[in-house]
This record gives structure tokens, C-alpha cells and sequence, in this order.
């Protein structure tokens, strides 16, 4: 068990003041049958062990394990022997995928002060496994360029487009330059991309002790921040535009796939990148000259920022790969249910790491291997799923989510016919249950967290993620949107899901496929950030800074646990539609892309008034000059009332149909139970457009998509909102038209099932 | 001329081509008169000259400058003679004050690795004067007690008032410990007062490279920002009490005067002070434990920012004076006017730096020197102002403006039957105007910006000064309160003036005496605020960094000689009731105040329901932990209708008289006019109360004040809003009375002078 004895009677006397005096409904139960599930989730508990998570992780950890490395592929086989003692059915699922290994890395400051840059990350004193050298990749990124550039070199703040904005009206641009971003705000993708668009012919990204280093907390290994020497490693990929093997959108990349040529694969960038630690970036960045950079720009070395481009600051940047393949290793682990054999329940948590990968991803792997053991003991005592359960480790999740993305696009045709739900995991902190996915699950999620008790505060995970929000909210800087979220929660409102982007292996499943997807973890208590990536995500630091009592990883088991076996069992699947339809996500996604266009509209106008009067030019201070921003395209008024219509349907439809399941679910009879669940589980297929959305096909899904321009962060209605963003009116009208006509579609469908649980 | 001549044919262009376009009206005048004042000032611009700027700047920060220095005074007798030789009748004021000067500063670092501070500032390569010792006040602050401590040392950020509450929260407290805050909020002296008052045994004060260090730009002399030696002096009395000398409130400290002992006297602290470089801090800083500092506490240095407090760091601080007195010598110079000679208008600047102070305060003094030439002339050409202008160069500002207010206090009576209107610069920088003081006054200032060119930019002061609020209303994190200035900018209305707090010489005129203030000057493009107070305030940065091509000094004396002209001359004494009654101003504080307090009430309920549900321990987070905060009283609902009754009867009177003027000022016979000018003189006295604000007699205004607790800053209607704030019920109900009494006062006056001028 994961509480100590006190922590643990106080969890069940605050039970029995709190809790109990609220009982939380199991969605898709009748009390009968959640006083049983509760019942057999107490058992499942009973079986996690403490000295199972940190045996698994520190034998995991013990070895470099990124994709092709031997101990990855023992890990792969250890997991595999493990499920199969558990009782599960396993097998090993191989993927080839384009790999390249770094070859050749160098970067140097020419000129009067010159400096060649280290590119190593050293031992560590009390980091036992920082010592080792053989089979360690070296820090670099995976699906850049390769290149051996000499130029002049221009910093570039983050990277993202507005930075690009500030560095046109300072008057630099970045043409046949080298840019240096820090890392952090976008994905680092987007850094060597933007660049690329920008007529760069080589990036270097770079960790900011600003951002995650001493300015932080102390630097490891005297504190968990980064130290001057770390590197964050990690994909270039743009995934934005489709993830998994680069060579074979859309298909599982089998050994006789069709693949593309590699110039062919839009996922590569062609610009050479390198990431660097802030020790090799100092040096560099000292050495710029050209305009200070703006506020916001400046980091926490001890230097004057500045932008450069001004020749100031050669640079000689060589990166090259072995563009090889390599085999990936999909563990998957079935166990068959009792009732419903060929729905299934898909739990996954990739295992590949960049180095080490003690935090990222092998914590939470012990949690899932955890919850198999347990499950698979009460299926070994007769109290097997009733539907079937399907547990994966992917492999290659770090170089664009590659094993989870082969698996889905090689069985499509069966996870649409059979797939009921994906949990997702990854790496796993400290703190406060962070819970994303398919709103119409909000509601399963928030009944999951109401039985749980956070093991720092001794509070169920749920009240903590309220007080949390209450508190945030009464910041002076808190948003209308948090103040809203703060007073319905004081009215014992549910706590909202977060829409998923991308950046873990559910982005597949959500927004390829259309499955209903959760992603779940816990942190915000100080975690791995000053160790991402990097040589240092050690068992050690992971034992030190992360979860040294191990306690939020069986809490994590409990947590996808109860998920995966309360999805399982359930009589009716738990979806509750309204809380798709309403504020809290579709219909306030629409709201908010309104509030953007009129803000948008004004702000256009505004800004044209003002550059028709010289008004830049008037207050341009000489010490610091800047150019006039470019004028933006005028904002036309959109017709958005296809789109209000078809969410003013689907919020009544949902309404009829919670109401009706409330009011008649336990009633109803295994036939009609059976046809609705079937509905159920293909119901998020529906929000699909099949054409996908503009510029990449891959991405399916009109309510959630990463953003093309944003990376990890999600766009919710994706169609419309990038549209009105990217200024493209024509798409616009048509992604208002076409996720109406996909929001009618799923509406239509709520409708058949309340047909189907109304009584005559 | 200031102007370089293409610049000057381009603004000539510009002023056919748009100001022109838009005649601006020079209230109290009528169409001829103003012709005439125009003409009259084209002639006082000719007779400005940039090498008088240059010469004179020069010469008088060649040499140590502080109060009892002899170049101070030489520089005295050189003002006087020079006025003199301009025709204006002179005389030197003198007044002896409490003046402690420093005799040992000593600060070190205890513990396993000691360090002694500095406590110097260098010579610099380029910098002439920076060489020189001889006389050389050295780091210090004035007016903090003497005392010999060895302490465990805490970090505070800014010391101010909120940084006590999360000290609070991280469970240090100050009690016999020696704290450490950077510059920058809240005002110097506030951060020793609130230490003391928490019980710290000494303070000392640093500046960190964040706000005005190399984070800002590069360190003098490479570039503006300041470095890593220099420290900024300054005055630690608490003037928020009483400025002025501290043995004398409210009566001129001459010879005679009766005097408080130093032990009574309320401004003096008591706990002894240092400020310090970063270069001095960062040992320091290093060398705390406990805590990681918030955020926002962080600086620039590179260290993991601590608060300490745990016994990590002991230093030992000593700091003694010899608590003498020394004779402050002001510079009056008078000009009697040709119609009114009893009317007075009086315009200062202070002259006492605190070493070579050629931006602080001798830049300003160049600009008030050349308008007293340029006035000079014009009267010996036979254009004497029709109102007496009363010219000063005040004394002893730094310490506390204690020139000004001696001087003040000294002539109080005469002042209050006499003064028109008092003028206040400090030390000159580049960029835009900053206009502060008595609302009535606002379009004065408006029609003063709009007939003058900018330098760097070519088009009107004014057009800068809308350009920039204009374009700052666009940002983002613009608040609604610029975007509603924004607003009104675009349809055309006034550039609002500032409210005035304190920290310079205007003070006694506007909060003691209740007379119309104005404060103006240029900045806001780079500056001196990276050697302010310190060694490398000289001419040579100042020709450097501030104002390079001298070009914005004349621009200060085209601005001030017009505002003073325009109202030594004025037919009707130039007063917009409606921009003192409206929004910008009165009825926009009195707005404020109420929000204020419906959202203290709201927060304050916020938080108790979050402290009932126990929700500060069920975020607490191990790692970070935080106490709960402490419980805010609950604001009951306040009366504020007499308040608002006062102003709705205020708007239409000003209004009233606003109208009447414009319908009928043309034709008044010169009795009426006379009598409505000594009305008019007179009418911002009616805004004092005698017994003054709680706790703080000496400030008498109950419109504008600085805050208690916020130094500088101003707090408008500060009877209420301070009472509020501090949650005073019985004060916040008798001020909310007695403000609604004053502001009937002034709105009697307001409708006297409407009746004399409507036509019976």
C-alpha cells in the first residue's frame, strides 16, 4: 500500500466526514452494481506493492533505453514475461521505422573570442547511473536537418511566431542566418520549423536557466533544476502535420509497407539543429550585439540580451545522422472479458526513453504494469473484466509517438469496430491529478478522483484539484474563465477535463481515429522539468526530487485503475453528454472563437487607425528603434450561425438523453443495454471529417487537434479556430459548415439512444 | 534652437499640415490675445540656446553638489548672479535643518566564507568626474538610525507591504534579524520603515541587475544600465509623515525656529540603513538557505534566489553619522509683473545633487535658467509678464525636499493670498512629456503640447503623447482603463494629466497649501536610471546616454515658459472645471474606490470560504510549503452616497461654468474679470481639511496625497481610499463626509464665479 498507517486512518476518517457525506454517483451503475465495483476496486488496491515500483524502475532504469538499444529491447521482454505471469495474453509487435543516428555534432564561436561548445553532459556525483558512457546518446535532436553551416548568428527568444514579429520590427531577419531559441512556450519542433520558413539554414535550441535551470530552484545535483551542462534531447518531427514513422503516414509501418522517399516526408525538417545546455549557450549568446532584446526576451544568464544579426557573432554548426531504420517493440497484453470479449478498454504508457528515462516514461510504466498485476489477480480469483482489456507499452513515443501511431494506423479497422476506450499514461510527478480527454467522460473521471485520497494532503485527489482551481482563481492575475470555473465549483460544479493537443501516445487514437481517449498523470509539485531529456532522468533523481515516498505512483494505479475496470464493468458505457455540450467545452470553444473574431476584428482596425496616422513612427524611440508592425488583414463579420444552431441541438438533445438515463438506465433490459452500448462506444467516430483538416489529412477530429502552429497545445474545433487565426476565410466558412454538419451527426446518434432508453 | 533645420522645416510642414488643421484654444484667452501670447512666445524660443544648456550643465556638476558641499553653493551664488544679470530681482534663503552625515558604513558577511563589502564606487574609463574623491558623499541613505548589528540575514524582494505577507506564508519572520530588499516599487525609505516596523534590526538595500542592471541593458560606461559597483543614494525619512526638515514640520526652519528633539522627530528611523551595489549583494544572497524565493521575487543575478532567515547568513552592519545640521541655501528669484503684482506665478527646480547630479537634478536647473533668460529679455524689451513669476532653485530636495518645504511653510501666508500656480521640474531625460498635477489644469497643458515639436520624432509633443496611449491600449495586457483613455484619445479628447503623490518639490505647494501644481517633464526612452543617485551621474553620461543632442532641455524650457507665461498673461486665469469634476479625474477616483471596495468585500469572502473548507492545506505542497494566509476583515457595505452626491453636483456646476466661460469670457468688464481671477487664484485652497489626513496633519489635500504606504505613489481622495485599504471603517465614513464637504466647498466657488460671468 502506497499510505503510511497514520495518513491512512486520516484518509478514512476524513472519508467519513466528507466523502460519505457526499456520495458520488458511478455513471452507467445502479447502486447495486457500484457498491459491488466499488467493492472489487478495495481488492484491486490491496494488490499494489510499493517495493514493485521502485524494484521495476530501478532495474528499467538501470540501462540507456532509447529505440534499438539492447536494454530497451530487455525491458520490452521483462514487461512481456511479466503481464504473461500475471495471467495476461501477450505478444511483441515489431514496427520499421526511419531512425537516424547521431553521427557528427560540433558548434563553435568563431572570431576574436572563439569557443567550441562541450555537448556532453558529465558524471554526477550521488547520480549513479550518470557515469555511464556506452550505448548513451549523445544530446541531440531526432528528424532535423543534417548541414555544416557557417553564419551569422541571431537569437530568436523562443522561436514562435511572435518572436518573429518583435524581430521584424527591431528589423532583423534570419535569412542565411543561425538562429539560437530557448527551449520552452512552443514545442521545440516548432523552433527549428519556424526558422526553416524563415530562411535560417541552421537552429540551435537551448535550455535557459530562466526556464528550468537555476533561476528555478538550485540545480541538480544539489536541487532538481537543470545544471549548466544538461541538455534537453528530444524530436523535431512535426508531428502537427501527422506523427509516427515519417516515411508511412496513415499505415502501419510492417516490414512490407509502402513508404515514402525521405524527401518526400513532410515530418522532416531539413535545417540542421542542435540542442545545447546553457553553459555552451552563454558564450554565444555574450557574444551578440545588434539591438537589446525586448523584456520579455531576456533570460537569467548574467548577460545583456541581445539580438545579433549584425555579424557580430559567427557560428560553425555541423550536425549529421545515420539516416538508418530501426525495429520497435510493442508490448501488448490482452485480457479477454468475461461478457463483452470484442469491446475493449486500450490502456497504454510508452517505455522508450532518451536516456535513462527514470521519470520519462518508465514511472508511469510501473504503473501500469502495476495495475495488471492486480487486475490480473482478480481475474486469477474469478473476478475477471467484463470487458476486454488491452495494455500497451509502446516503444519510440520520444522520436513523434512512433509505436503508438503504427499500432493504431496497422489496426484501424479493429479498433473501430472494437475499441471502447484509450487511457493514456506517461511519465508521472507529484501532486494534482492532471486529467484530459473526451468530455463526455468528465464526469467518470471526477467520480474516480472523488474516491481517491492524495497522499500528501490526506484530501481526495478531488477536493485537492478544487481547492487548487478556488485558489487560483482568487489570484489578481486570474482569468474571467478561471473565476467562472472557481464559482461553479463553489456550487459543486465538476471539475473540467482538459482538451488534449498532442505530445503523448493518445493523439492516435483521439484524433485519428476518433476513439475516446483520456490522459491521465499527476504532478505540479516541483518534478523531472530540470531533467528532461536528458542524461540526469535517473532513478536516483527520481527517488530524490520526484516521488521519493513512491506514493503518487500506486496512486496513479488507483487512478487508471479504477478507470480502466469501471469502463470495463459498467452496465451502460459513462458518458454524460452534456458535459461535452456545454460551457465547459464545445459550446465554450465556439464562444471563445466569436470573443477572438470580434477581438480580432477591433484590434485589426485599431491597429490600421493608427498606422494610417503615424502613430508608430511618432513614438519610435531612437535608443531603441522599432518599425512599424505590418498591417493585418481586415476581419471580415462571419456567419457563425450554422454552428450555434447545430450546438444549441446537441446541448438539448444531450440534456433529454442524461436525463433519461438517469431516470430509466437501470431499468433497462440486456437487449436495449447491449444496442446502446455498441452506440456508445462508436460514438466520438462521428466528430470525424474524413478529408481531415486543411493541409494535414492525418488529423480527423473537428473538436481537438495539437495546434499547426503551436505543437503540444491543443485547438479545440481545430477547423475553424486555425482558420480564423491563419486568416483563411474560405476554410473558415467551410470548417463552420463541416463541424456543424459532424456535431449534428454525433447529435443525431445521442438522439437514437435516448429513442432507445425512453420508455414507448 | 534645438532643432537640427531639417527637422525643423519638417515639423514647420507638419504643424501647416495637421495642427494647423486643428486650431488648439489657449483657454482664459480670447482669439486676439492668444495671437499675441504665440507671437510672444516664438520670441522667448529664439533667445534658448543649446550651449547655454551645455556650458552651464558643465560647470555646475563639475564638483560635488549635495547639501553643505562648497560647489553647492558656488553653484548657489552662479544662479544668482546669472539671474541678475537677466533682470530679475534675486535672494538667497536660508534655513538650517537636521543634516546626519555619514562616518562609518561597514557591512560583512560572516560565517564559513566571509566577505566584506566594498561599500565604493570606481573610477571609470570615460568617465571624467568619477576619478574625483575629494568630497564625495559616499553610499548612504539619509535619515536612518545609527546602530552596530550582527544578525541572521532575510531576504524581502522589494520590502513592501505585500512581500510581508508571503514572508508570512513561507513561515519566516523578520524579528532581530538584519533584512536585505532590492530597489525598485515601492519607495526607498518605505522598505527600512516596514522593516523596522516588523521588528528587523537593520536594512539594507540593494540595487539588483533586474531593474536597472545589466538584465536592462549594458552596464555604464559601455552602456546606460547600471553596474556592478554602483549603489543609489538617497533619503530614507518618512516623508509620507512630513517632508521637509524633520525637527521643523509646518513652520520654516529658520535660526530661531522652535524645534522637536531627534527622538520626537517622526520622519527619522531608527534602525540603521545601507544601500549597496549588486556586486556587494550577491555574496550575500549566495549565501542564504530556507526557501526558494516566489517567483517574482527573483532578480537577475545567478543564484537560486533564497529568503534565508534559518541562520545561514549572519552579517554584521554598522552604520553611524554625525548628527549635525547644515544651511540649505535657496535661490529666489522674482520678476514683478506689470498689471498683477500681487499675483504670483512660482516655478522650481532643486539644484543639491547627490554627488555630481547632472540629470538629478542640474539638468532641470539648465532648463529653468534659460527660461529666466529668455523671460529677461523679452521684459527688457518691454514684454514683462503681466503677473509676478517667482523663480527657485531649491535646496536640499534629495534629503527630502527640504528646501522647497522650509520655503513653503516659511511664506505660507503670502503664498496662500499670492500664488497662482506652482511649476515643478527635476532632472531631464528624452522622449515623452509627463505632465502631472491640478486636473482643472489639463487643457492648459494639452494646448502647451500641441505647439510644440518633438525632436526625435518631428510631430507635436502632443501627437507623441496620444500616439503612445494609444498604441499601449492595443497590448494585450493593456487594462481597461487605457483602453478607455485610448478611446476618448481617438475621438479627440485631452491627454489626461497625472495625479501627483510626491518625491519632488511640488509637494508643499499642492498638499500643504492647497495651491494649483503642475509637474512636467520629459522621459521615457532610456534615461539615468542606471547611475541615479550614484558617482556616474555626470555630464559626461548625460551627453552620452540622457539627451545627447541636448535637444530636450530647450524642449523643457519651451514647454515650462509657455505653461508660465500662458498663465502670467492670462486674461482669465485658465481653469476646465469639468476635466477636475468628470471621469479622468474625481468621479473616475471616486469610481475606482467603490470597485475597489465591492471586490475587497468579494475577495475577502472568497478566502474565508477557502480557509473554512480547509482548502490552503489541501494544496500545500511539500516541496514549496505555505501556510494558509491569514483571515482579511470582511468590508461591510459602505455609504458612499454623500460622496457621489458631492461629485454629481460638482459635474454640473463645472460644467456650468465651463459653458458660461466660453459663452461670455470675452466681454467681462476687468472688475468682474479681476475679481473672478482672485476667485479663480484661490479656489484649489478649498480642497484642504485642517486637521489634515489620520495620523498625518501636515497633509492637508484631500484630492491628492502621497500613499503612507506606498511612498511616491499617489493615493487621489486619500481620506477614503487609504481607509479602505487599511480597513478604518470610522475613518472611511468621516473622510467619505469630509470629502464631500470640501468638494461642495470648491463647487460653491465654482458657481460664484459662474454668476459673476453670466450676464445678469
Amino acid at each position: 500500500m502506497n499510505f503510511p498507517q497514520h495518513t491512512w486512518l486520516l484518509a478514512l476518517l476524513l472519508a467519513t466526514q466528507t466523502a460519505a457525506a457526499q456520495p458520488v454517483s458511478l455513471p452507467g451503475y445502479d447502486p447495486a452494481a457500484a457498491e459491488a465495483q466499488r467493492a472489487l476496486e478495495a481488492r484491486f488496491d490491496t494488490a499494489l506493492k510499493e517495493a514493485d515500483y521502485r524494484g521495476w524502475l530501478k532495474q528499467w532504469s538501470s540501462g540507456p533505453n532509447h529505440v534499438g538499444s539492447p536494454h530497451n529491447l530487455a525491458n520490452a521482454r521483462d514487461l512481456e514475461a511479466r503481464l504473461r505471469s500475471f495471467g495476461w495474453e501477450t505478444r511483441i509487435e515489431q514496427f520499421e521505422v526511419l531512425w537516424p543516428s547521431p553521427k557528427t555534432s560540433r558548434l563553435e564561436l568563431l572570431g576574436a573570442k572563439p569557443y567550441l561548445a562541450r555537448l556532453k553532459e558529465p558524471p554526477l556525483p550521488g547520480d549513479s547511473t550518470s557515469s555511464q558512457t556506452e550505448g548513451v546518446l549523445p544530446p541531440y535532436v531526432i528528424y532535423g536537418g543534417d548541414g555544416d553551416v557557417t553564419a551569422d548568428l541571431v537569437y530568436v527568444n523562443y522561436g514562435i511566431a511572435e518572436d518573429y514579429e518583435a524581430l521584424a520590427r527591431n528589423g532583423v531577419d534570419v535569412r542565411g542566418k543561425i538562429v539560437i531559441a530557448r527551449y520552452g512556450k512552443g514545442w521545440r519542433g516548432l523552433k527549428p520549423r519556424l526558422a526553416q520558413e524563415h530562411g535560417a539554414i541552421g537552429a540551435i535550441i537551448y535550455s535557459d536557466p530562466r526556464d528550468d535551470g537555476y533561476f528555478q530552484d538550485l540545480p541538480y545535483p544539489d536541487g532538481p533544476a537543470r545544471n549548466q551542462w544538461s541538455v534537453q534531447r528530444g524530436s523535431v518531427a512535426n508531428f502537427a502535420l501527422y506523427p509516427g514513422d515519417p516515411l508511412t503516414p496513415g499505415v502501419g509501418a510492417t516490414a512490407g509497407a509502402k513508404r515514402l522517399k525521405l524527401e518526400q516526408a513532410g515530418s522532416v525538417l531539413k535545417i540542421p539543429t542542435l540542442p545545447i545546455s546553457w553553459g555552451d549557450a552563454q558564450p554565444l549568446l555574450a557574444a551578440l550585439r545588434g539591438p537589446v532584446a525586448p523584456e520579455d526576451w531576456r533570460g537569467a544568464l548574467p548577460i545583456t540580451y541581445r539580438i545579433g544579426g549584425d555579424g557580430s557573432a559567427r557560428v560553425h554548426l555541423k550536425v549529421e545522422a545515420d539516416w538508418g531504420s530501426q525495429t520497435l517493440y510493442n508490448v501488448i497484453a490482452t485480457l479477454r472479458g468475461s461478457d463483452y470479449p470484442e469491446q475493449w478498454v486500450i490502456r497504454g504508457n510508452h517505455r522508450d526513453g532518451w536516456v535513462f528515462g527514470a521519470a520519462d516514461p518508465l514511472s508511469g510504466t510501473t504503473a501500469l504494469l502495476a495495475e495488471a498485476k492486480a487486475i490480473g489477480e482478480l481475474a486469477r480469483q474469478g473476478q475477471r473484466p467484463r470487458r476486454t482489456l488491452v495494455y500497451a507499452s509502446w516503444d519510440g513515443e520520444e522520436a513523434g509517438l512512433l509505436g503508438s501511431t503504427e499500432w493504431a494506423e496497422q489496426h484501424a479497422d479493429e479498433l473501430r469496430r472494437k475499441a471502447v476506450l484509450y487511457v493514456n499514461t506517461d511519465g508521472n510527478g507529484r501532486g494534482f491529478l492532471n486529467a484530459g480527454g473526451s468530455h463526455a467522460l468528465q464526469r467518470l473521471i471526477n467520480g474516480v478522483a472523488a474516491d481517491l485520497r492524495d497522499p500528501d494532503s490526506g484530501v481526495s485527489v478531488l477536493e485537492r484539484q478544487r481547492a487548487r482551481a478556488r485558489i487560483d482563481a482568487l489570484a489578481p492575475a486570474a482569468k474571467p474563465a478561471q473565476k467562472d470555473v472557481a464559482k461553479k465549483l463553489a456550487a459543486g460544479g465538476d471539475v473540467p477535463l482538459k482538451a488534449l493537443g498532442s505530445g503523448s501516445d493518445y493523439s492516435p487514437f483521439l484524433q485519428h481515429l476518433g476513439l475516446a481517449t483520456l490522459d491521465l498523470g499527476y504532478g505540479g509539485q516541483g518534478g523531472s522539468s530540470g531533467v528532461y531529456h536528458s542524461l540526469y532522468d535517473s532513478y536516483d533523481y527520481f527517488a530524490r526530487f520526484v516521488d521519493p515516498d513512491f506514493s503518487y505512483l500506486p496512486l496513479l494505479s488507483q487512478t487508471v485503475g479504477r478507470t480502466v475496470l469501471r469502463v470495463a464493468n459498467a452496465p451502460v458505457l459513462p458518458q454524460r453528454f452534456g458535459d461535452f455540450a456545454d460551457a465547459d467545452a464545445v459550446a465554450g470553444y465556439a464562444q471563445e472563437i466569436k470573443q477572438q473574431a470580434d477581438a480580432d476584428r477591433e484590434s485589426a482596425r485599431n491597429q490600421d487607425e493608427l498606422l494610417a496616422a503615424g502613430a508608430y513612427p511618432a513614438v519610435s524611440n531612437p535608443n531603441r528603434p522599432l518599425l512599424a508592425p505590418v498591417a493585418k488583414p481586415a476581419v471580415p463579420v462571419i456567419d457563425f450561425a450554422p454552428l450555434d444552431q447545430a450546438i444549441a441541438r446537441l446541448q438539448a438533445s444531450a440534456k433529454r438523453y442524461d436525463e433519461a438515463l438517469v431516470a430509466h438506465g437501470a431499468g433497462l433490459s440486456g437487449d436495449v443495454r447491449d444496442k446502446l452500448n455498441t452506440s456508445l462506444q462508436r460514438i466520438d467516430q462521428t466528430l470525424l471529417v474524413q478529408t481531415g483538416l486543411p493541409g494535414r489529412p492525418w488529423y480527423r477530429n473537428l473538436i481537438y487537434a495539437p495546434g499547426l502552429a503551436t505543437g503540444y497545445e491543443v485547438k479545440t474545433l481545430p477547423g475553424i479556430r486555425e482558420a480564423l487565426e491563419d486568416r483563411r476565410w474560405d476554410d473558415l466558412r467551410r470548417y463552420i459548415g463541416q463541424t456543424a454538419t459532424v456535431l449534428d451527426a454525433y447529435r443525431e446518434a445521442i438522439d437514437r439512444n435516448t429513442t432507445l432508453i425512453e420508455p414507448g
